[in-house]
């Protein structure tokens, strides 16, 4: 409770209507940020992992401090561009046109098992589409883990539907 | 020297002429990844340091882990507009056009102590308009740490000038 209870609600970002979950009040309070360490580390630390994926780029945040204690590699997974040598990606459909997820070609190994990462799970469309990377590169998703789902927006069930084990440290509702 | 050895240069990226010094094949090897964040933790862990603030986005996976390890509260620095709540920002130069670096007016309080940290200091452009931010906040700038150093751009001499402490694990010139 203490995670939930440390995230800032904004109202009307990034449009109105639409309550936006700041992890930002998490990661700058030491105790807060240590604790949502841990959960992650205690979940993991007896799991066969070799490398966290984290998304860009509050999955960085989560991601790369996870990495460290596992003892296990971090790959950055970007937008469209935005990594700088050979990459393979996957394009994914939003609310209005695409957008594109990439990795380089050489992040992940055929046979890895890896553990993707992000601060939310919202509709799922930018998870859904790692995932697909990931699998065509031939690496098997351990699990999908996040700070925050919302559930009402269903991204949890899409992934669940894929065959991708999922957990978050907490939920909101809409009404929240 | 093994940190210099796992970063990636790769030629004519983002401009034909430059060579780009890519920290992914840092962050992938198990051991380079916690090399440098033993460096990190080496150097800082018995100075006085209230927060870390990375600067979006590859800032933050070198400056998350060493919050965590540091036991202290992490800050993002982010590019205008990513922030959802509250911020303070400071306009620079760009080789064409300006930028806008900002924080949440809450992320730090005037007499914090704080760690400023990036992959890379180039020209040092992003890296003095987050000091001057951070100074007009009122926190104190422990020192700007960086994982790579390109001295013939000029910028820790910038941050220097400004009385500003640098460090970097490791340095690039032009023709390397």
């Amino acid at each position: 409770m203490s995670i939930k209870s440390k995230i800032r609600n904004v109202p009307n970002h990034p449009k109105p209507g639409v309550m936006f979950r700041d992890i930002t009040t998490l990661l700058k309070d030491a105790e807060g940020f240590r604790e949502m360490q841990n959960i992650l580390v205690q979940r993991y630390q007896d799991v066969k992992i070799d490398k966290v994926i984290g998304i860009e780029s509050r999955g960085f945040i989560v991601g790369a401090p996870l990495a460290i204690a596992l003892g296990v590699g971090f790959v950055p997974m970007r937008k469209k561009g935005k990594l700088p040598a050979e990459t393979v990606g996957f394009d994914y459909e939003l609310e209005y046109g695409t957008d594109r997820i990439e990795l380089h070609t050489d992040a992940i190994s055929a046979g890895e098992k890896v553990l993707l990462v992000d601060d939310l799970i919202a509709t799922g469309g930018t998870a859904e589409a790692g995932c697909k990377l990931i699998a065509m590169m031939g690496a098997e998703i351990v699990e999908c883990a996040f700070v925050i789902d919302l559930p009402f927006l269903g991204g949890r069930q899409r992934l669940e539907k894929m065959g991708q084990k999922v957990f978050a440290m907490c939920a909101f509702e809409d009404e929240e």
